[in-house]
């Protein structure tokens, strides 16, 4: 099949590939009727042009990337919802790339797209990123970035993400309300900024309420194959917390399997709080109390920026944080209970 | 910031544009010591190549793209972890592209994709798309085509698909061993092959056992706003089911909140058999029966068909039908109680 260029046009019509490239972009200075031959002769040709091309003149791919750990996480699923919603409005292109949490990847994914293929990139680290070069790169080729949900914090370039401290808070208070005398946090992230918050906004809470913070009650499930293992023999233990947050929803079914499997049950023997953005929360065994994250608005937040960085007020906008609000949805899974 | 180009590179060292690039491509022409001299200038001034500029002379992007419905769905997050399981292995980038069910959508999509970004396609088309001829037309464009779970199936290209029929068939006895008289079956699609694949495998179970077909038994929820209504309304009808098939995980959730609102308990009044890949299965109330589909493998199966596509082989294989089989995993909804 033939290759339809501007210089096939061109000699078809016989004319120059100068006329048929401005009639194609509707110049003034190109005739109605020499447009109407060219764009007749273009449709029946199916001629499209070459992105390629074009980029390589402006530089500019209408394109932007969301480089993220993975998509099986309805968090980052309705992020992506989000930034698609705002995205596509303005006329631009959506990349997913996942790194899978692996660092390594992250970095070639970032050097690929540094390559010229994006006009600029939001970004979820890895829960293995510990440095920022790789990131801090594509600044410097005047490639913005946005920051969601896993962000580098020392790094000057804008952020959104929820108020992970104070809703960790929250969740501690809730459950001293409801009547638990040792409360325990579980992440799997060691150095996510997150989840430090999220540990943090759980400590103050307890120092808050005159409680003394219980190192062991933290518990850190860093290696995938041992998180179940961990927190079962964590809930068989006999300092075993009877309160539990967790923060990710990942934790969930492995809490849930866990008690059922050490015949604790829910709430009675253990309030379970996750932070999650499952939908199948309210029909959980039993139904699960959420922080529930506001990520179609976190996407679209990050979407806004980093459009609105794409035009000349960057600078401006270089070291602003957005945090937009989670919410504590409270079901059986934290209910009172006759002890 | 300057733009350092293989011309920057020569002028710098006083070299041809021809002798760098020879260099950096380690050409056998380019003696050691000047290939050292050219790498470490290269590195000093952090010169990448242009992909663009390159793809334009090789017509090769090495990159292939998965377009799909939406991502806010354990089945297709799965089918993703699969393919890239495979793609990355061969060096190629991923681009995904969420058409979010939208027909119109879908079509900009692959326009965009024929004009000279990507080497191959993946596909699950959207439950409203009814030609081809957009698809088609990547394959005119010889860029190679690869249907996967959503297939049309009248296009001559290879597909990877679980045995939509058998499936359900298999759903259907398993409910009919579970003492169900009334048997339902519910869908979201009008028109997906897969949707009439598995009404069709549920209905000859039920004329393979001699039970007269009840067209008020099949359920079509095709207005997503008004799923849960349809479900609730039929489960307070007197004609209701007692066993129901939800040929998709989406409609778990309405149908497990309306038998909670209509006072119907599961598995006592209702046994629900769900198409899923939720890991949360095992853990609602009651865990749900589900039919799983292999999403990991259909993944990796599609990839390596388009990997092998993109070499010399590709008639072979284009009228090709690549059939992983779903399992059954028997759990607590369709549990057999007294009546």
């Amino acid at each position: 099949m033939e290759n339809i260029t501007i210089k096939v046009l061109a000699s078809r019509l016989n004319l120059s590939a100068t006329t048929i490239s401005k009639a194609l972009k509707d110049s003034y200075e190109i005739s109605e009727p020499t447009k109407q031959r060219v764009r007749a002769l273009a449709a029946e040709l199916n001629y499209t042009p070459n992105t390629y091309a074009r980029s390589l003149r402006t530089r500019k791919s209408e394109t932007i990337a969301v480089v993220l750990p993975e998509i099986a996480d309805h968090f980052f699923a309705l992020v992506i919802n989000g930034i698609e919603s705002v995205v596509r409005e303005m006329g631009y292109h959506v990349l997913i790339y996942l790194t899978h949490e692996d660092y390594e990847r992250e970095k070639e994914i970032l050097q690929y797209i540094k390559n010229g293929r994006i006009d600029g990139l939001l970004i979820s680290i890895t829960k293995n990123t510990i440095t920022s070069d790789h990131i801090a790169q594509l600044e410097q080729e005047n490639i913005p970035v946005i920051f969601f949900d896993r962000i580098i914090e020392q790094l000057q370039v804008p952020k959104v993400v929820t108020n992970d401290f104070e809703s960790s808070y929250q969740a501690t208070e809730h459950l001293l309300n409801c009547g638990c005398k040792k409360i325990g946090v579980c992440t799997i992230f060691a150095d996510l900024e997150l989840s430090k918050q999220r540990i943090m906004g759980y400590k103050q809470a307890l120092k808050d309420n005159h409680i003394t913070i219980d190192v062991d009650q933290v518990l850190c499930c860093t290696e995938d194959d041992k998180t179940y293992d961990q927190i079962y023999h964590k809930l068989q233990s006999v300092n075993r917390p009877d309160g539990l947050i967790a923060i990710v929803d990942k934790l969930t079914l492995p809490i849930y399997q866990a008690c059922e499997n050490s015949g604790l049950r829910i709430p009675e023997d253990l309030k379970v709080i996750s932070f999650s953005n499952n939908p199948s929360a309210s029909i959980l065994n039993p139904s699960l109390t959420t922080i529930s994250q506001p990520a179609f608005l976190i996407g679209q937040a990050a979407a806004r920026l980093l459009i609105n960085s794409l035009g000349p007020k960057y600078e401006q906008v270089q070291q602003d944080i957005t945090i937009i609000p989670s919410e504590l949805i409270i079901r059986t899974s934290t209910s009172l209970t006759n002890r």
